[in-house]
């Protein structure tokens, strides 16, 4: 699983440069003592901090820990964060916090928050969007 | 070595956090295929890349290759690239690669170039520096 979800986190690397970011994987973002993500992005004005999920269908459940770890880290970094999920035979997707649903099992992406995900091109668009 | 590294920059990393700057160890520095430093950090103005060095004594060289892959991360992600250095017994220093000397056996940090480094104190207070 670990292995996997690094393999997807390269995946989503390699995308991040092909589309003009400038990207790396953090190093140990589950175990370090200071909030991190998973992947951070540049392109010299926008910063971005993701956090990887890939599932097998929906809904997806990150827990509201993650998501404030997440939100710690890029208010102190000075990056706009997102949550980054694969599905299969899917493009990436991302979803600002605020775009997922609050419930009692932390933030959810269900169809109808996935239908309004952002793609790569919106991504580097960002300009042009509320996030 | 390779986790004795993995401990200096850790140990640079909560340095970081310390002075303000949120900060990340990048995984694979060494492997990947896109260029990357080994530290990431930011303060949601500055944004610095650091190559991460211990040495037992002076002087230090780092190879053009790897200042090479520091300035095209950098450039692209749109950060300040910085040698770190740890000396036994003495805090961290930065070097921006136009203070180290440019020679055969790459760039280097003699007495004279680390007698010139910043630290800590003078990366927060970048604003007013030369970098």
């Amino acid at each position: 699983m670990k292995s996997k979800g690094s393999r997807f986190e390269r995946d989503l690397i390699a995308e991040l440069w092909k589309n003009g970011f400038a990207a790396v994987r953090v190093a140990g973002s589950g175990v370090s003592a200071f909030p991190c993500p998973d992947i951070v992005a540049g392109d010299g004005k926008k910063f971005f901090a993701f956090e990887v999920k890939m599932r097998s269908s929906l809904p997806l459940y990150v827990s509201s820990e993650e998501i404030e770890k997440l939100k710690r880290f890029s208010g102190a970094f000075g990056a706009v964060c997102l949550v980054a999920l694969k599905l299969p035979r899917k493009k990436w997707r991302f979803f600002a916090i605020e775009d997922m649903k609050a419930t009692p099992r932390g933030f959810c992406i269900d169809e109808e928050v996935y239908a309004m995900g952002k793609d790569m091109l919106e991504l580097k668009g960002l300009a042009q969007l509320r996030l």
